[in-house]
């Protein structure tokens, strides 16, 4: 088991985030790679942040989403594909799903917000809702596939949605070359692992000297705890958090190892610094971040990594969040 | 008089643009041009938004301004710059300013949104507030500029102004080719016409086929009347809009005539259209839009345009509005 799995993840490199690529050209959008340059002036070094929030279904997972149907047996994808997620990689396959013309059912939290609910249910898919603290979706999700034949599409632990994950970091380290920028450290928000392991791998390849950080919720630091220990450790608690895209229990099996090379570790942040860093973004960046997906921007705006002198890449994962929390957001720091 | 408007606008073309975009290459942002599934499901046609609120200084105000700029006269400069504005105007030549290390004063209303204010200051410019109601910005302009010896730029009569805006059309044009669009309609928020101007010019010449159509606030209808009657007639009421960065009192000198060769004509929209196309554009494309830079998008989400089947461009010209606004129209709408 232990073997298997180091192999798998031994083979993930490069060349499977530029498959990626060239499977999902024309159809996933380059995101901009944005900068403000009063944000420049707070942090007294320069911000990039990758705006992936602006990609299609509103987050970076539609990329490993697409790639993987892509990659799919015909035959196979027609009889329907199965996900479980909290939100985002629910919106991604569903509206995958629904440009190959095949159905999609999505095992979501109760408690997802209505946003994401209501999008992937538009994205044509059947949505079925369990309970976050008493039902496994990873059960559920068995139980359905077999009876209806469906493909199971991970969120996370599978090299074709690693690979998808990983052309943001293609994209980035190509725009940040345009800019003439090499940055010292990037840092991106880390639930089970796979956008990381994706971006991470492309940004290394081009920029060997590069320090990156894993981003996570307070009291969801499995991967920081994880990288520091050498093996997979999961969350004790499970406190309340609104970065609900990335409550995830622990790293993922597949992507651990990869992260495991390429980081230099992880960092937390509190959902009042997620609050500011949105409200920030709003500001000066012009783009809704969601608190999952604003957590490495939060790291570096709040100061829990320094960066003064520094060429730091953040990405804004997605942007998938309910108007009335950011409502409350935007009033509290007006 | 009429001779010489004449003579310096019927030579605004393509090239003066083409030179802009030469001038501010690698300055300049090339902004995203946005597509929501959704967005195009709701209006049964396939909208794309040219995002220009992700410009820098958060709205395409900073192109004019820094193409203005660096055309200048190195010694010219160096004395200083001036210009009046209600606030992206101001923003775009407070930064170009400070980019070129020259001093900047604003002339800005007392009434102009705080963010706009303070991100001004912020950008190393002198702000002067002016009585909307009661002064004249011009006749306060003209005085400091005597006194200090600083060159006006003003914020749309002015060919390298419209040559600058235009840029974004020419991008545009670009972007529409690479998605294989061919756009039937396009829509610009127009206050003195610059933006329009020059947008309307490069993607004309690219889609000679193409219908413009200039969008103002209800009671700002200054444009939509001149291009009805044929010649430029002012607002008579001054109604209450939270559409701050359009609110101007009649079309320009110089935009004028290019306006009129371009567009088919111009359409007004309600406070409460655009701020649910506000609200929209948070939830479908993650961008942040201000009152006056949605109106085109406005023009379309309500219908007060028919696009069915049709392929429709909406420029999003700007997106500084202040939180406590933009938190009341989400709450509003959630």
């Amino acid at each position: 088991m232990t073997l298997a799995t180091t192999e798998t993840t031994t083979e993930f490199s490069l060349p499977d985030i530029q498959a990626a690529a060239a499977r999902i050209d024309g159809i996933v959008r380059r995101t901009p790679l944005l900068e403000s340059a009063r944000l420049n002036d707070r942090i007294g070094g320069r911000l990039l942040v990758k705006a992936e929030c602006l990609q299609h279904t509103g987050s970076f997972k539609f990329r490993g989403a697409y790639n993987r149907l892509a990659a799919m047996d015909p035959k196979t994808r027609a009889r329907g594909i199965l996900a479980y997620s909290s939100g985002n990689h629910a919106q991604g396959v569903a509206r995958a799903a629904q440009m190959f013309g095949v159905p999609a059912t999505i095992i979501m939290p109760r408690d997802a917000p209505a946003m994401k609910q209501r999008n992937t249910a538009e994205y044509g898919a059947t949505i079925v809702l369990y309970d976050r603290h008493g039902e496994s979706r990873e059960e559920i999700g068995r139980q359905i596939a077999a009876e209806q034949g469906l493909t199971l599409v991970k969120p996370y632990d599978d090299p074709l949605i690693m690979a998808g994950q990983g052309t943001s970091g293609l994209e980035c380290a190509q725009q940040c070359a345009a800019l003439g920028a090499v940055p010292d450290v990037a840092l991106a928000p880390t639930g089970g692992g796979g956008l990381m392991a994706g971006f991470s791998t492309a940004m290394k390849a081009a920029f060997p000297d590069l320090q990156l950080f894993a981003v996570e919720p307070d009291g969801y630091d499995d991967m920081a705890r994880s990288l520091h220990t050498g093996t997979r450790v999961a969350n004790v608690a499970t406190p309340a958090s609104i970065c609900d895209a990335i409550m995830t229990p622990e790293p993922g099996e597949l992507t651990f190892p990869v992260n495991r090379r390429t980081l230099t570790g992880g960092l937390t942040v509190s959902d009042g610094e997620v609050r500011k860093a949105m409200a920030d973004a709003f500001a000066e960046l012009k783009i809704v971040i969601e608190p999952g997906g604003c957590v490495a921007l939060a790291a570096v705006l709040s100061g829990r990594l320094p960066v003064a002198g520094r060429t730091v890449v953040v990405v804004a994962s997605g942007g998938n969040v309910d108007p009335a929390l950011f409502a409350d957001i935007l009033a509290q720091a007006s």
